[in-house]
């Protein structure tokens, strides 16, 4: 079984993003603000736009079930203030939902959070208990800079973030740490600003205790960790500057790397230099690079090739990767498998 | 011969920090404004901070020559206005001078710029021409974020930088992209900020056509390019995206990376996937990282060993990264070394 852990709803129906135009125009003019009513999307528009993106591309490529989340870019928490976050949220995550009831064998909902700068993250907790129990949301995406590129937020080892740890350990969930846009004119978003954030939240991991005070709580970096894996060396020693304790011991029970990183080389670099108990299968298909690699003549997020293509893996370690690492970072993952006995 | 592209002053006489300490002080009581001539340093003292530092680690790991510049976490062009920082860069600049000329054989000086934010780079002319004329400086660094970690700058390919880069050109010099400390607490200053500059400042000439208006201009991305080599695969895909030509033809005639990468798989990964062409040598020694490697005995930053350790290089290729690419990418270096016979 192929389990891909970072899917965005990146395809859904023109009328989604109609919708939050209108909401965001409505900023300046109340009178105007859309209700989340006036959103109409079929479930044959739905399944027309994963029939013809996600769900194709899985089948052609051969991965079952995708961890699926509201469009990562669009989440845009730096727009508007919580109500209009919160809004936002609970449409995105209702779609995802939806989504996981049409195709419940390839589709399980991630949540994102109506989380705004400035904003307790505790505000937060009523849309995480209703994705998490009525949605049957797996896990939920943290992202440490609602600001958008202004980087505001306390870094993730401060007490500011732990009301929302209480609860996914409670809950026994992981978070995917995912920024959204950048509206930082620096920082192009898929090309700087989501590879930064990951680079940024490892550092910020390695310079706190955090596990110290929450010993179960679990963290997906995504495309592939950022920088993280290319610079090990530079991780190891300043954690050694800084007297902590070993990597493994001080993040690798509570930290995992996905493998979205869109080359073989890269590929062969994070499963050579992290143990294979941290890495965790992911493409972010349909994402930030949606064309065809002239050097392989395959599309760049079929990331399963690089995987199949490496000479170092096993076969028990690919197994790993594709699933047995899946089900144990994301147990509400692995108990509903089991109980539709897969 | 082994040209080290990248080190800092970063041992520099006690004297100095103290100094700009009473600089900083003053900037609430401008009575107490230390004067350059306040900073004694002799020529003694320099040797001894070298002979036990840099030259001793050099002569330890067989380097021959480095491109010396301020220590770049001292730089902190967001203390102050333009006159601090053009104070504080006149001071650091004539201090590695100085190194160069007691040591003319091992160090060759690059100039940290007086940059401040919201002030207009052309203002670091001056300094640069100091720096160029008198002091023979081979190289500037070049911060694309003097805020410190805010990101208030435009982008590298605004025409906000051009002043700096048609003298650049004019001179012949590259720029190493380089920031300097963080005060933003998101960003550890080593472990993110000086990563993600990297990662930020490549997505940004990928996004331009800044070398359409400059052909001849050069930048060396240090820290091994950042995150971009790990994620070379995307960073094909974003491009091509973008409807730039390849990145062989949009960016490597100008971008060059250094090898301060501080574990054997991420050496083998750059070289693996970067042109040898664009690889310079460079250790960043002695600088964030100085500890032991307990997985190999050895010293983190000791770059040299993972060259030499390299199953994919030639000689030919060792001697590109060591020596050749450097003399042509730094021409004024080229010209110092011709001038010597060697």
């Amino acid at each position: 079984m192929i389990i891909d852990v970072h899917g965005h709803y990146t395809t859904a129906p023109k009328a989604l993003e109609t919708w939050r135009n209108r909401q965001i125009a409505a900023l300046s003019d109340p009178a105007a603000m859309p209700r989340p009513a006036d959103l109409v999307i079929t479930d044959d528009e739905i399944r027309e736009t994963l029939e013809t993106n996600q769900l194709k591309q899985m089948r052609a490529r051969g991965a079952d079930l995708t961890i699926f989340s509201p469009r990562a870019s669009f989440m845009a928490h730096h727009i508007g203030d919580f109500q209009v976050s919160s809004t936002w949220a609970a449409i995105c995550n209702e779609l995802c939902h939806r989504v996981s009831r049409l195709y419940p064998q390839h589709f399980i909902p991630a949540a994102m959070l109506p989380q705004s700068p400035g904003v307790p993250p505790e505000t937060c907790l009523p849309e995480l208990r209703r994705c998490v129990e009525e949605y049957g949301a797996v896990a939920i995406n943290l992202n440490p800079d609602p600001s958008g590129g202004h980087w505001t937020s306390p870094p993730l080892t401060d007490r500011h973030w732990y009301p929302l740890y209480e609860r996914m350990v409670e809950y026994d969930i992981p978070a995917m740490i995912h920024v959204s846009t950048s509206c930082n004119p620096a920082f192009h978003t898929t090309g700087a600003h989501y590879i930064n954030a990951d680079t940024t939240a490892f550092m910020q991991l390695i310079q706190g205790d955090l596990f110290r005070d929450f010993p179960t709580l679990r963290f997906v970096i995504p495309h592939g960790g950022g920088a993280a894996p290319y610079h090990w060396g530079r991780y190891r020693g300043l954690a050694q500057e800084l007297k902590k304790p070993l990597l493994a011991e001080h993040l690798l029970r509570n930290v995992f790397f996905d493998t979205c990183v869109y080359h073989q080389p890269g590929i062969d670099l994070l499963t050579r230099v992290v143990p294979i108990d941290n890495i965790l299968f992911a493409s972010e298909m349909i994402g930030a690079v949606r064309g065809i690699d002239p050097e392989t003549g395959h599309a760049y997020d079929d990331t399963k090739r690089y995987i199949e293509g490496s000479a170092q893996l096993s076969t028990a370690q690919k197994h790993q990767i594709y699933e047995g690492n899946a089900r144990r970072v994301y147990p509400r993952l692995g108990a509903a498998l089991e109980r539709r006995g897969s």
